[in-house]
């Protein structure tokens, strides 16, 4: 890659040195202070806001402070509150409120006496016995200049200063990119999930008796992931996992794959092709390096600790902990949820039953199996409704 | 969401008041030298590295300013040069070089006189007819402390400063997140990419007469809109419709998708389905706001100006370009490409003559027609290889 000289830049080289190396000394002093590579990486939204608000507030001495994101579809403000009160979170209508005026005008709004202020709204104070003094409110714009939230700072003694103003415009700037680039990298998350879904619930269809399937095997395998507490990663690697599972049915026919009656064993051996399918489109795919082993454990759904399941009969080491769950889960989600040609839907009582003979026997992990069986039922309706519930004597 | 008070923050917040009022009187030089919004928002890696050094190069006062990626993998380092010479993109192998001998020793080198300097090779100056007098080089490390990039900057007069190096530390940091912030969008684009060619050629896969049907009308619809000069997101845009306008045939019987002989009108009618599943397949995903015409414009592809197309017998107005060239450039594929069981495959210029008749009753784009009539065979051949050209009397 090769660039041209740009005779603009190499201008300002020249003459703006001695403002140059003033701006190099500040450098330093001001990266200790506002610490970016922290706040800047953060690609989980949540944790991004309030990190910002934290900064702003211990740059400027502020007592409190809070950050306003605008939904422009339904024309509010919602609040996102880190130093101070632990409050309940605030909605405001676009044009209420300090925030809403600094929204309807564009500009910082710096108030010395909350209570002289014509758009201060003191319903929140009231309702947490909180004494607003000073206020300093300023708008958050992004790269096509439209505002998309406020940040506003609370009680600076005796109060905020032309220095925190422009501080606040600034630090604005900041925190928009910050607030875009975590939009940006969520909404190719949840584009891609959605693709996944889709593909999922596409594969699902061909086959009625198994419609849902990978979806519900996905839900209850974050819900076990999240309960022996498994990393975000983790969590993530399994749900994709499990929404995939079954991919390699594609390439299974009709014929074989909708057959209603009991499988010969050419048919079976057919079936059983899916995991190597499975395994084989999914690696075809590029996977983020925290992402890559799902192609290996979404293809062991199968396979059984003691070497007794298919394709590869592999043993138990080498399965992970996720494997182990994606195996045990998808085994339940068939025997509880499905009513198939050959075989009825089972309580979850019945099918714990069964799987506690298994476990005995060494096919499944021992661990992962009793925190599915501890897994309360109400926990466990919202996925698979009342079917769970004993329906057989 | 609430926070509770961090008292190691509320700490600092008195006692670094004083710092704190120097660092906001230094950040408003700082910003206006050093642009962050224009910076950090680049999704884009190459022109984001290049705006990198061109910050660099501004700030110190250089003359030039290469940057180095590493790739661990293969132990080598590679240049992005910005400022200065136009020249040829330099590989080190790691260790080599004064960049490679920073990443050895993970510290700033700062050299007066780079030809007294033993790790610096001047075949580079050589080829270039370029003299390095002084030089300075750092470490870009990420989050995880690991280095991932050197950056180097060239002939300052007399020679950087301990400023200067104190200076490209730190910026070395800003860097590091914008780089990681931009592999890691890339890495979910990629990742998307990859699934939407995963589902492609999955659904291709079904109907062998049809396999790389989509891939192929995608790569030359993206020629189309590159040809047409449309912007980076619409070419994005019609290149995902064409991967995904098929998608919609996962909901069609093999017995019918699959029939070696002519279709009844039973059939027929249930073929045609295939352009409603695919928008209510892709309206179902979640589209980031840019992508959102994909579900529309991949349903549209058996849509004609006249009104005479399916499913909707949408007409002209409601096609847009990129509709219209994804139109034309399926009709073009399943002609050039397919040995169908009932149609034999035609030449570039047998389907040319025909289109050209389309054309003028009016069901295929005129401009978009001749876009396409204008590309080279001999561009098309990476597509299409040998079976564009004239087999046919």
């Amino acid at each position: 890659m090769q660039l041209k000289k740009n005779p603009s830049l190499l201008a300002s080289q020249v003459s703006g040195s001695a403002s140059v190396s003033r701006a190099q000394e500040s450098l330093g002093s001001f990266l200790s202070l506002f610490n970016p590579p922290k706040l800047l990486q953060v690609q989980n939204l949540p944790r991004l806001l309030s990190g910002i608000v934290d900064e702003a507030v211990r740059i400027t001495g502020a007592e409190r402070g809070t950050l306003y994101l605008i939904d422009h579809k339904k024309g509010i403000l919602t609040s996102y509150i880190a130093h101070g009160l632990e409050t309940e979170e605030i909605t405001l209508p676009i044009g209420a409120g300090v925030a809403g005026h600094v929204v309807k005008t564009g500009k910082v709004y710096n108030c010395t006496d909350a209570y002289q202020c014509p758009f201060f709204d003191q319903r929140f104070d009231v309702r947490n016995g909180f004494i607003t003094r000073s206020l300093l409110s300023a708008p958050i714009r992004n790269h096509e200049n439209l505002i998309i939230g406020v940040i506003q700072l609370v009680n600076k003694h005796p109060s905020f200063t032309a220095n925190d103003e422009s501080f606040i415009r600034t630090f604005a700037s900041y925190v928009a990119i910050s607030i875009e680039n975590a939009h940006l990298y969520r909404e190719r998350e949840k584009t891609f999930k959605s693709a996944v879904e889709m593909i999922t619930s596409a594969i699902d269809k061909r086959d009625p008796a198994t419609a849902g399937h990978s979806a519900r095997v996905s839900k209850l395998c974050l819900l076990m992931a999240q309960e022996m507490r498994l990393s975000e990663t983790e969590q993530t690697v399994v749900e994709y996992s499990a929404l995939l599972h079954d991919i390699g049915k594609i390439g299974v026919p009709d014929a074989v794959l909708l057959k209603p009656g009991k499988l010969d064993d050419r048919e079976y051996a057919a079936i059983k092709q899916h995991a190597i399918h499975t395994k084989e489109i999914l690696h075809k795919m590029h996977w983020p390096k925290e992402w890559s082993d799902i192609p290996l454990i979404a293809a062991m759904h199968h396979e059984r600790l003691d070497g007794s399941g298919y394709p590869e009969r592999h043993h138990g080491l080498e399965m992970s902990t996720i494997a182990r769950i994606l195996a045990i889960v998808d085994t339940y989600d068939a025997l509880v949820a499905i009513d198939r040609p050959y075989r009825r839907a089972s309580s979850h009582a019945k099918v714990i039953e069964y799987l506690d003979q298994e476990v005995k026997k060494g096919l499944y992990d021992k661990k992962v199996y009793l925190t599915l069986k501890n897994i309360e039922l109400l926990r466990l309706q919202p996925i698979y409704g009342d079917r769970i519930y004993s329906r057989e004597s």
